[in-house]
């Protein structure tokens, strides 16, 4: 797997790949706003386990009419800056029993989203929170806090 | 910081700020092929210490007159897909000592780049290779392997 890009003075960072550009602020340029590289993790990370949840619940035959995630994060006041936390919001629209949703989520954040878990090895505190036809029903659950019983 | 992004049927995820599109794969999706998420996190690992390298070179004077980079990495078979390694290939043309660059990259991979710093808390084997116009200057040389004594 490679990925490239190239220094561009007047806009930053850019993919070389042009069918599917990414633009990246560098702090040498000044302009137009991107997205910066820690952002871009955080994207990276919420779209990892995203993919898991939503093919996990189409397994288990739950209807997800429509999806969004948030994904926030904070980073350290001293170099290097790494992220103290990082909490992923799931937002299900559709017929989906949370008990389903909750197992989906738990499944990915232990077992198999690689980018929170490389995050949650390096120190990263990773939580979730969980809304379902906009009820909420977690709210900044601790990946630590996850345990055998509950469905992993 | 936070960012979002929502589920489209038909191109995958896509941020929700339009200003600064990313599109990004996901499996439920056929179609256009996108970066996925473990590519934008080495596109986020690779801007995150290029915009380092970047601005150390300015504050020594180097004269870089343009800049490419490549991040390539492998993921492990079974999950969790972690990535095994990831090597970030830097290139430099311009009028730019060799030693400084080197140092450059050294800061930023041991004490300035949040993003390679937690994956490789997070066990993921990082190293880096430089080229200046087109010449090799290092090859996979491995970020624990960097010593006190190359300016750090």
């Amino acid at each position: 797997m490679k990925v490239s890009f190239k220094f561009d003075s007047s806009s930053g960072f850019e993919t070389t790949d042009k069918n599917r550009a990414v633009y990246i602020s560098c702090s040498l340029v000044e302009g137009e706003k991107r997205y910066s590289p820690t952002e871009l993790l955080l994207i990276s990370m919420g779209s990892c386990t995203s993919d898991d949840v939503l093919s996990i619940l189409k397994k288990m035959r739950q209807e997800v009419r429509s999806y969004s995630c948030e994904v926030d994060g904070l980073k350290k006041d001293d170099p290097p800056r790494v992220l103290k936390y990082a909490n992923v919001t799931y937002r299900f629209y559709g017929n989906i029993n949370p008990d389903n949703a909750r197992k989906a989520i738990h499944l990915s954040l232990k077992k198999y989203c690689s980018v929170s878990i490389m995050l949650e090895r390096g120190g990263v505190n990773v939580s979730y929170s969980m809304f379902i036809n906009d009820d909420p029903y977690e709210e900044r659950k601790n990946v630590e806090e996850i345990s055998e019983a509950e469905g992993i």
